[in-house]
């Protein structure tokens, strides 16, 4: 890719069924990378939102965890339908979504 | 992890052997991520310093690739000998490592 305007990291950690610390895969990180993929496809954002799959970033019970660069804004418990609210307001809008962002404690 | 000052990202996408892309896998990148790993526990810097593996960030002839946030500095053919450079001139010292950086065509 070029280089992005705003960077998207998602997620995609899996773990076995029952590990203790449970995963974004388990909590719907593979919906959520996909719905990324097709909206920058839809709205041809390909030179201006970088998209990149990633291991465990740490707050693995509140996930899926998405995170945007350069800002250093992250995002937890990310649905589906929360990535058209992130692609419009924050990395097209400028302005960071407050509800989505983790608990201060966590990041 | 807290929110790190600097956020390092290093591809660890693999590929099956032959596969025309190739991979940072195929270029040494665990050796890579894993010397970012020792380095940051040698110096105790895990608060300051965020790593993270990633899938595909594209270009994959050139790779290793290691991102660097919140700068969106990428370095390419990164070899473990050159990790403690990173860590020491850019990360640590606030200088980007001109010699490393990806060709401007690529990133």
């Amino acid at each position: 890719m070029p280089r992005p305007e705003k960077h998207v990291f998602v997620c995609t950690q899996n773990r076995p069924h029952g590990h203790p610390r449970g995963s974004c895969a388990a909590s719907g990180c593979a919906e959520v990378m996909n719905e990324f993929m097709l909206e920058i496809q839809r709205r041809t954002l390909f030179e201006k939102i970088g998209l990149t799959n990633t291991g465990c970033m740490g707050p693995c019970g509140v996930g899926p965890s998405v995170l945007v660069y350069p800002e250093g804004v992250m995002y937890g418990k990310v649905g589906k339908a929360d990535v058209k609210t992130i692609i419009e307001q924050h990395l097209l809008g400028g302005t960071p979504v407050e509800a989505l962002k983790m608990p201060v404690e966590v990041w």
